[in-house]
């Protein structure tokens, strides 16, 4: 059952025009002449101070003139004004007891802090009035099922509209117009489409879980600039993935500098478009690469969950073509990308066979030349491939006749698709528009290129999960920690409170002179001060200490030399440490951001700034999912013990993670922490952190607290 | 003045189409077809014994039949028959004097060893009696110029063919059909193409080397499943190089494993496409990753050779569009891979804000959002952009307009582009194929997808350069080598020989029992045999050793851990050799292949299994060559000394390599050799090779010669 701002938003009884043209040639000409065009049989009204007519609609020169016509109540209003009468224009709305408005003004947040100011006192107002807002700085929504096409994009000028059960959600208005304008092309219908503009009070979270449990909506796609709500957006997602509604989302920023996060290693090497991308994927929302994919992808990621969702994308993709190479386009592409393309077997083969003319070459690829231009072969094929049970996927890789015979080269296709086991798709190697266009309207999952056509089927076949967050407590703290931690001992005092395990050590007081202790030699000796996070630089280290002598001479040069370096630096003291070897170093760390709470954990040491190899997910993770990260890193093999090299103890490593994690997450304050190095020793001997530093949220980008 | 090769090739006065079918639906009935359709003005005779006429054309029943006829002399035979009558038919070809033959049928080199066998007897005997072949396995070759449309490719139906200046050389018949067709839907002509096949006589290089001396072609553009003659290929892209017409390739074969090349470690880490993607780069081909732009790149490529030939390279790109998503679409990928996009100088902002009604902002790309359709505002734009010295190229990124008002949309730009002083690429967002067919046909680089755009601009920008092989001698060696190195110890003296820096050392006789010698502690000892390539796997090194006392006992260790390890290995002695220490390891390596002798540089240690980070080139590099092999390595940064690291001595590391290319790639009896590690000391003290293995030519894949 649809709610009252879904109606108000896609199929209202009655919309408002604000501002509306009867100067075809102006931009706000456009959605009433694009709602009656495209056949919307709600009421229109426009809504124009000096003409009586607009478009040979009854216009009226105001909303609330608007309120006192004999019609069904305007639920939904398209402002078009300048951003100067908008205001007014809401105020109208509110007294009007309109639902939803739409605003195409924009000069609100787009527009910098003044702009930001006027954009929240706009939503405030509306809120309180029960108005909800779709933009400021919206270029529209379209319902392509009832022709209420209320927008001022370009693109919907065209005479007839696609239906479609593909929604697109997308922060660039421009983007809109491109999309339908594609997928009309290929012959691929979208049944709702928004801009959301500045998403001032309706987000892309809200309106995406809308979308989601649309029964008219089979997928949503999205084009998204930035994440303005990431919690908004995981609900969305959650009731995606529950509903099985595939979710793809093209972002741009993947070059972008993004925010600077200097203090921690992880956080400098790390770009708010990684951290967006662990989001993403956290979330079961595929990331696609290409701009063509937004309008590709979607109809492959929708049969692949509804046919077999994830049971049998472990088996590899059959391949059978007329043209050689055109299939070796998209193969390759799948090789590079590990998705296994493999040979029927012997069995089938000879089934094959015997269903084709010519003698074939049993190999990856099933190329049946000539032969697979009549129906008779081409379809066998199709359906001894999609029914064997020996594929996840059938490609179907067509050459010259998609162009110049399009009903004998897809007919074979679109009967066998309706009944296959498994999806089939199809790549074109021609330019073959007509092709494309009957397997889409077929449904059936027909791609332009080898590289969208490759990028569909591996995230069809490598489904992204929505990961629910573990639930956590506050962790009862083995032993109480009075302050937040302020240095290193502390920091390490604090994971040794939550049973992470830390290097032995001691905390001397600034002033000894003795060093009494029980620790193992070799030992490091550092400066303990909140006003040195960055010990070594000013001589506050010395490793490697053999014997109680040596520690004598290193605490003394420590001390001269800090004096030296940073004489007015608070000491806390002298922190002793065990050194502690092991077959690798990590770097685990936390970060508290406007787009949640992240776990990252990467290669350390020299591989830390040349590998950037990092894996990254939303805080907290169980040790199963520390699992997934440490089989992502590149350095995964060495961890576990390549070419003689020790294996590491991935299992603590795993306990690590989801402890700090955990503990980071609950710990309110925690902006962010670094466990640099956390030291693996061989399996079965854990993992050491050897320095820690935690920031706390309220001195982000300063030094210690 | 073209050759008889090459007018009988693409503009024979008299063509015979050997096995030509009057039935309209067989594939031997095209190329008479096309022919006529096309407007082939020359004699066209169809051999067919079975018939009197063919598509209304006098048939004849053999070739030897046709020179009766009171005709030109046939220049060029294109067979068609099946594989049983090919030898005939090339037999009748030699006995008319005919220039060249085209062959379609397959089975020979395709099909095995009878294949390759039948292929090397046809080949031969075609050269014997002075006849040149096409294929076998060749679908044909066109020329749209004059309507030479010699082929099978169904493609080659359409009603019309585009002329144009690009050339294309396919070693995948069928995609000669692909390629033709998605050109002529987006505007491109191709004046020439050919299908390769087997190359069995006229091979890729000949054919480009040809097309490279074509005045009526301006740019050869390739479709490559793999390499057979490095040589040629290097002979036409010097031809192409040295003529400004750049040369594009899409290779397959990125994701295959590729020729196994076991011994050494930068072998097993480099498949054959590495070294075929290291070969195209060092000869100036473009390698191109989409299958789009085969087709689209070209133009531009073609514009930034002629414009500003490299010179301009170093300035940023300029962004102008109405629809800022788009945009950002583009400048997102060209910012990946490191391409600048800047805002104009103030200066030129006030121009630039002068000639547009609306208030812009003045950021990297230029929104003219509506203003942008006015044919005024664009044309300004445009031209103050491109003239302003402030830009290497100017990107247009044009929406929905260009989908409905196309000839508002691409007039500004064709008009600008005419005399603009750098080249002005397009990206269109929405689906616009009248938009892209007439900016194409201005000559206009204009793109389908942002992807392919910011390809084609990114190899535009920065150009590969054919690299001259530097010319080399056999070294006068500093002492006389006897005999190939079999083993480590004779490996490092031949190094020494050619005076690239080794580690001091001495050989022992197996029969040692004292060890004199002038080295200094730390020393390694290590087993020197032939039959032992992996010498720590047999306890066959002791490293570190302190002293002398030590030293007798590793020596001791040593030869009892070898002679149970490996009893019947014949030992050659035990090499003592300093231990130095420096600040990084790296590998250089030496290959002698198919594709030809390459060099390569590579992170040594760990580094090499997890980062796979090489640089390769064609052997020899000098030294200049091969400081861009150190820059292009990801460790580049911390051998320069990041981050506290010492440099290490860059100039000592690009002499080694240019030595130790020289030097392998001038004893032709070297098959593979591999310095690793070789330690990279701090700046001004060098580099030393502490450990080689030479393999020669004849024993490839087996141990040590």
């Amino acid at each position: 059952m649809p709610s009252d701002l879904f109606r108000a938003l896609f199929a209202p009884q009655h919309v408002a025009i604000v501002g509306a043209s009867d100067d075809g040639s102006k931009t706000t000409s456009r959605p009433v002449r694009f709602l009656q065009k495209h056949g919307f049989a709600g009421h229109i009204t426009p809504i124009n101070a000096n003409r009586d007519t607009v478009a040979g609609l009854a216009a009226v020169p105001s909303i609330t003139a608007a309120r006192a016509l004999d019609t069904s109540p305007i639920e939904h209003a398209f402002i078009l004004t300048p951003q100067a009468a908008v205001a007014a224009a809401v105020e109208n709305c509110i007294a009007a007891d309109i639902r939803v408005a739409t605003i195409l003004a924009g000069g609100y947040a787009d527009a910098g802090t003044e702009g930001q100011a006027a954009q929240q006192a706009l939503v405030e107002h509306a809120r309180a009035g029960g108005l909800r807002l779709l933009g400021p700085n919206s270029i529209g929504v379209v319902n392509t099922a009832n022709g209420f096409c209320c927008t001022a994009n370009a693109a919907f000028e065209v005479d007839r509209l696609l239906p479609g059960r593909l929604a697109f959600i997308s922060q660039s208005g421009s983007m809109i117009g491109a999309v339908v304008s594609r997928a009309q092309a290929h012959g691929i219908g979208f049944g709702k489409l928004l801009s959301v503009g500045n998403e001032a009070d309706l987000g892309l979270g809200d309106l995406g879980l809308m979308l989601a449990e649309d029964p008219d909506t089979d997928a949503i796609v999205l084009f998204l600039e930035t994440i303005r709500d990431a919690a908004a957006l995981a609900d969305f997602a959650a009731a995606a993935a529950r509903l099985g509604k595939p979710v793809a989302a093209l972002k741009l920023g993947r070059s972008e500098i993004g925010q600077e996060m200097a203090m921690s290693h992880t956080g400098a090497m790390m770009g708010s478009d990684r951290l967006a991308d662990a989001l993403l994927r956290d979330l079961g929302i595929v990331r696609l690469e290409r701009f063509e994919a937004l309008i590709e992808a979607a109809p492959l990621l929708v049969q692949a969950r509804r046919r077999y969702d994830g049971k049998l994308a472990d088996r590899p993709v059959a391949v059978v073509t007329t043209t050689g190479g055109g299939a070796a386009l998209v193969v390759d592409q799948l090789g590079l990308h590990g998705i296994d393309v493999a040979a029927p077997s012997a069995a089938l083969f000879a089934q094959l066979q015997a269903a084709c003319p010519i003698p074939l070459r049993h190999g990856r690829v099933l190329d049946l030349t000539l032969a697979g231009v009549r129906y008779d072969v081409m379809s066998t094929v199709l359906r001894l491939l999609a029914d064997s049970g020996e594929f996840a996927l059938v490609l179907t890789v067509v050459g010259s006749s998609a162009q110049f015979h399009p009903d004998l080269a897809v007919k074979p296709i679109i009967d066998s698709a309706a009944s296959a086991a498994v999806p089939i798709a199809v790549f074109l190697t021609p330019a073959a528009d007509e092709s494309l266009m009957r397997l889409s309207a077929a449904g059936i999952p027909a791609f332009r290129t080898p590289e969208t056509c490759a990028e569909a089927i591996i995230h069809a076949l490598r489904p992204s999960h929505y990961r629910t967050l573990p639930t956590t407590k506050v962790p009862e703290l083995a032993v109480t920690v009075p302050v937040r931690p302020d240095n290193e001992a502390a920091a390490l005092d604090l994971l040794a409170a939550a049973d992470l395990p830390t290097a032995r050590r001691l905390l001397l007081p600034p002033t000894t002179q003795t060093c009494q202790h029980d620790l193992s030699y070799p030992l490091a000796a550092k400066v303990v001060s909140a006003d040195l996070p960055h010990k070594t630089d000013v001589g506050g280290v010395r490793l490697n200490i053999a014997n109680a002598d040596s520690l004598v001479l290193a605490l003394r040069d420590i001390a001269a030399s800090v004096a030296k370096a940073a004489p007015t630096a608070r000491l806390q003291g002298f922190m002793l440490q065990e050194m502690t070897s092991g077959t690798a170093e990590v770097i685990v760390g936390f970060q508290r951001t406007a787009l949640g709470d992240f776990v990252t954990v990467g290669a350390g040491g020299i591989h830390a700034e040349v590998l950037r190899d990092l894996a990254v997910r939303r805080a907290p993770v169980d040790s199963a999912t520390a699992r997934t990260m440490i089989d992502e890193l590149r350095i995964a093999a060495i961890l576990k013990g390549s070419r003689r090299q020790t294996p590491a103890d991935i299992p603590a490593l795993a306990r690590f993670i989801a402890g700090f994690s955990s503990l980071c997450a609950t710990l309110d304050w925690i902006g962010e922490a670094e466990v640099n190095p956390l030291i693996l020793r061989p399996a079965g001997e854990g993992v050491v952190a050897v320095d820690c530093l935690i920031t706390a949220v309220d001195h982000k980008g300063s030094s210690h607290v």
